[in-house]
Formats: structure tokens, C-alpha cells, sequence
């Protein structure tokens, strides 16, 4: 296999300081195996994840130099010979999670998005300790349950930034019930939120979007939403009292967030999950909150393989199209500093500029 | 109907500053509907609600004179022209609900412990202004959607207190999948905590109890748990790590209750549900840690009259008598001193002693 690269290339933060600046470095994937598939990218969307793994200010616990991106389409280039259902050729992608084990309750029931030794695609380690390199790059090596293919009606550029952003909003919408005669209320319209909007109106929900102001609202209509409600104005939530069941929310949920008047809206048993993973803590809840209807306050961490493939034929077959920026990949910073200035309609996508 | 009383005896706290003592008080009910039926009480149980309700330092917004008590046992003494299913002589029970619309959604779907406008049995107003009193006295008059028919298998002693205390724990248990194959934890073992043990195991699983201290381990076992959890030793929460598809708290979880380590032992998108209600606001929790299994914190609201009849049903059909000890009403100040100082084992019910 000498004719195959060992070496990849990639736009990388060489340094905290400088989180929003990168520069291309090379660097040697995980040691190959069998079960193994290896793309060459086309594409990468730029995820809201990005910034908050390489700023200081985020997250945390980030290792420099580290090429972000986990939002990953190209073609397959080498296929393991343990892995069935992928050929050299076929487009395929790799979301935001790169490895499991396999062999536990979660990854034998079809959860692997839940196995407690789950690796993110950028920015962990694998069992072996290699640190795992993200999208921004030539290519990606993943075994092949992280290896989704894209399906013929599909544009690369479209299949990308749904393998994150899509992904983690259209699994607790099927988990939560999301369909025809369900009301399904989406909580900020941003990258995710925008993905919300599609895929509940796809999947036959009748949508409500919850946004500070009324900005957005030509956007929110294009996008499919039957109702519009505008959080700045007095008693917003209370015409919705005990109506909705579901809310999916993409928002920055941490404090001042008003959890209350959003979980007021609930029909009985209704969940609330919070995607939009803040900084900080959740909002505190009073349990008196949640008596009233008897509701949840929820999370969710991506989606299984399961949920991806079944997400990509829903968009080939209902012509969904994710609103997206091109860029060269080289503009790597301007996406990055896009998506901290809350300027992306609504992801960016970088396309390959290496080699 | 001139022989049937129109005025009500009752235990009543009279004034904010002695909330633990109690005097006989006279009282009008509410007005006749034939709807309603009236009982003769023969046994009321002594809640934690009970202590929250009339202690000013607890819930808040209570009015004196207040006659407590949700958990009614007695014989229907007038039932009307308009009530199917219960007539006068039948043992009869009512419940923490006393009164709901009948008009709205929830109302309409058998989910009246939901209704916007509930009324709680005491302490609560009523559409026309008259004030709710309970259980610590002669009779009550409730609409029949609130009056549930005790089986035959079930003396109204055990079943008194399985009306609240009970069905508080077994709706959010059947709601969240409670049977056979599956791991439900229960925290914390008082008055609902001991229900919680009886009705999980009875409903088919395997039950794991959760208890700060090795003193209560004996009661445990006999209550039918599987497993007891010290959470006072070092990494208790470590080895259930993902295993249980269900917890129900019946503790205190305001401030510095470990609620992210009882989250880390639920299965991918398993609840836990917190049906004890503290003064303050539940802890808050960091969106990372619903994250990492999908997890849910939720609430529930007593139970609806379809779950009642199933509960003491079950209770009937299984044998099932929760742990109470007795006292005449005219000690109701014991039993709540009892409840305050946590020295109910597991329940006290009054028994009657007016007239």
C-alpha cells in the first residue's frame, strides 16, 4: 500500500493565542487496520464546536497544534478488508465522532454515540494515545462504523455540514416522537437551528421557531416553519401554554436562559432537549417547573450510524438543502471568526485546497 | 337531602406561628354538584406535603384555618344523580387532587392530574372562591373523577395512603417503562420512597434503592429491593455507570444533591424523575452531563384516575400493604412532628375519631 498516503496535510491552531489563525501542517493518521476506511476530503463544514474546542475561552482541555473540522465529505480512497457496504470511489463522509468500542451495551445496540470510550473526530485520543485530527485536512482515516456514504441525490457540499450540525438535531427530533400531528417547538435559528427547522418540517411536524427578534423571520419562513414567535415580546410563551411536544434547543442555554416559560409550553410529559451546548451550567430548574406538565429537561449527543444513513435518505429524498457559505479551505479563519460573530447563514462549508 | 351533613368537622391548623397544632374546626363544604360524592371518612394519611403546606417556612401561600390531609379513605355517603360506577356504601378513596375542568385537553385525554386548573384537595381555591380542606376531618365532597373505588382485596388502611403517596411514585414509574427486564433506582426511602420500592418490584423490575446510610438496609431488603446503594461510600455511583433505565427520587434534590452522579448511572435517554419537591430550585446541571448518555430530568404530577384504579389494582392483586403505623386523628400533631423529624416508618394514617 506504499502508493497510499501516510502522511496527511492539514490547516491546524498551532497556538491558543492565536485560536482563530491557522497554518498547515502535516501529520500521520492512526495506525491503519482492516476495518479501516480512508477518505479523501472535499469538503468540511465548520461547526459551532470548532470555536468552542479552539478557543481557550471555550470548553477546554484543548492540545495544540490541532486541525479542527467534523463536518467531513470526500471519496474513499483505501477500504479495509473487513468492511462491507464502502468501496474505493464511493462517496462517503465522517461526522463528529470517529471511534467506539464496539463492544459494549451502547455500541452492540446500535448506540455506539453513546459508548463511554466514544472519541470525537478532533481534538481526544484513541485508546493507543494518537490524538485525533479533524477535517480541515487532505484526508481522514476512521473505522468504518464512523464512515457514512452519501447517497446519489445528495451533493457533497450539502451531505458535509449535515454530518454534525444535522445529525445532532435530527436525532432527538426521531427519538422524541418528531412527525405528522406533532408540534415541535425550535429554539434558536443558527447553524443547528436551521438544520431543526428542515428536517422537523421534513420529518411532518408543524414547526414553531423561537427567535429574539424578528431579524431572521424571511429566513425562518424559507426554511419551512409554520409559526414564528418573537422571545422579546411580553408573554411570548403563554399563548403555547401545554401545546408543544417536543422543543429542540440550539440556543446558548446557560443562565438568564428562560427555561420556565420554555418548559411551560409542554403538553404533558413533553421533552425539552438542549443541544446547544453552553459553557456553563444549565439554568436551574425549579421542580414545580416540571410538575405542572410533568415535563423533561433533556440532552443528546449526536446520532448513531443508524439515524445518519437514515437522515441522508430523508434529505436525498426530500430535497433538503442545508443553507451554506463556500469557502476555500485556506479561509479557514474567516469561517471560524464568522461563526463567533454570529454571521454564518447558516454554515460554512470549506472546500479542498490542499495538494 | 336534609339528612346529609352540610357541615364538615375537621383537624385544622389555625394559625401560621403553631403550624404543628391543631383544633376541631366546623366547616360548610362545597356546593352540591351531581357530580359529586360525599364520603365518610374512616382514615386520612399524613404526607410530607402536609408539612410543606402548613409549615410557613415551607412551600408558602397558605391560608388559616387549614384542615391538611390528601390521602382519604372512607364510604361514599351520597352519591350523584350523575356519577356511574360508585354508589352509597362502597369504600371509596380521594386523593392530593380534587378538582380539575373536565373541558381542556389534558382533562380530555385521562391526563387530569395535568389540567391547567387543578385543584389540590387543601389549601387551594375552588372556581367559585370556596376554599379546599382535607382529609383530617368527618367527611368531603369531591367531584367523582376524584373519588376512586377501593378493591376488595384492599383494606382502606393501606390503601388511604397509596393515594397520594403512592401514586405519586407508580404514574412516573409505568409512564417510564417500569416492568420486567429493566433496572429502576429509587432514591431515597420514606413515605414515597418505600412506595416506590413496593409498586417497582411488583410492576416486574429489578430495583436498586439508594440510601445515605447502612440504617434503613434492613426495611430495604424486606420491601422487596434487589440491590442497596450506601451513597455515602466513596464511588457508589462508578459501578451502575449506565445501567439503569430509570430513576425515581423521592429526596430532597435541592442544592448539594449529587444529581450529576445519578445521571451518570442512567441508560442512553433514561429520565430521572424527582417527585420529591424541595423549596428551592433543583440543582443545576452542566448540559455535558445529559450529554454523555442522552439522559432526562424531568417531573411528574400525582397520577391520573386510570393509574389509581391500576394501582390498586395491582395492590389488590399482589398483596401489596405499604408500612404504616396508626394513630387517631386527634393525634395528627404526632404524626406530623413525626414526618418533620423523618421518623414516619414509612407512613402514619389517622384514623377517625369525630363524632
Amino acid at each position: 500500500m506504499s502508493d497510499k498516503p501516510t502522511v496527511f496535510k492539514g490547516y491546524a491552531v498551532m497556538d491558543p493565542e492565536k485560536w482563530d489563525q491557522f497554518e498547515v501542517i502535516e501529520y500521520q493518521p492512526k495506525t491503519w487496520e482492516e476495518t479501516d476506511v480512508e477518505l479523501r476530503i472535499t469538503h468540511c463544514g465548520v461547526c459551532g464546536s470548532d470555536v468552542h474546542t479552539i478557543n481557550p475561552a471555550g470548553w477546554g482541555g484543548t492540545k495544540y497544534p490541532l486541525v479542527p473540522g467534523h463536518e467531513i465529505a470526500g471519496v474513499a480512497i483505501r477500504v479495509g478488508s473487513q468492511v462491507t457496504g464502502i468501496k474505493v470511489g464511493d462517496r462517503v463522509g465522517v461526522g463528529a465522532q470517529i471511534w467506539s468500542c464496539m463492544d459494549c451495551r451502547a455500541c452492540k445496540s446500535n448506540q455506539e454515540n453513546y459508548c463511554p470510550k466514544k472519541t470525537d473526530t478532533y481534538g481526544h485520543f484513541y485508546p493507543d494515545g494518537v490524538y485525533t485530527m479533524g477535517g480541515y485536512s487532505t484526508a481522514i482515516r476512521a473505522k468504518s462504523q464512523f464512515v457514512f456514504p452519501i447517497p446519489d441525490g445528495l451533493e457533497s457540499k450539502h451531505a458535509a455540514s449535515m454530518l454534525c450540525g444535522g445529525l445532532t438535531v435530527y436525532s432527538p427530533l426521531v427519538r422524541n416522537g418528531c412527525g405528522p400531528g406533532k408540534k415541535v417547538g425550535i429554539v434558536g435559528v443558527g447553524g443547528l437551528g436551521h438544520y431543526a427547522l428542515l428536517f422537523a418540517k421534513a420529518l411532518g411536524a408543524e414547526v414553531y421557531a423561537f427567535t429574539r427578534s424578528d431579524k431572521k423571520a424571511d429566513d425562518i419562513k424559507k426554511l419551512g416553519a409554520d409559526h414564528i414567535v418573537i422571545t422579546s415580546e411580553e408573554g411570548w410563551n403563554k399563548p403555547l401554554h401545554m401545546s408543544l411536544d417536543l422543543i429542540i434547543s440550539t440556543a446558548d442555554t446557560s443562565s438568564g436562559f428562560p427555561i420556565k416559560d420554555y418548559l411551560s409550553m409542554l403538553w404533558v410529559n413533553g421533552s425539552f432537549i438542549a443541544v446547544g451546548l453552553p459553557d456553563d451550567d444549565l439554568p436551574a430548574v425549579n421542580a414545580f417547573t416540571l410538575l405542572d406538565n410533568g415535563s423533561k429537561l433533556g440532552g443528546s449527543h449526536i446520532g448513531s450510524k443508524e439515524e445518519a444513513i437514515a437522515m441522508l435518505e430523508l434529505a436525498a429524498e426530500k430535497g433538503i438543502k442545508p443553507w451554506i457559505e463556500e469557502l476555500p479551505m485556506k479561509d479557514a479563519s474567516k469561517a471560524i471568526q464568522g461563526i463567533k460573530n454570529g454571521k454564518a447563514r447558516y454554515r460554512y462549508v470549506l472546500t479542498q485546497d490542499l495538494e
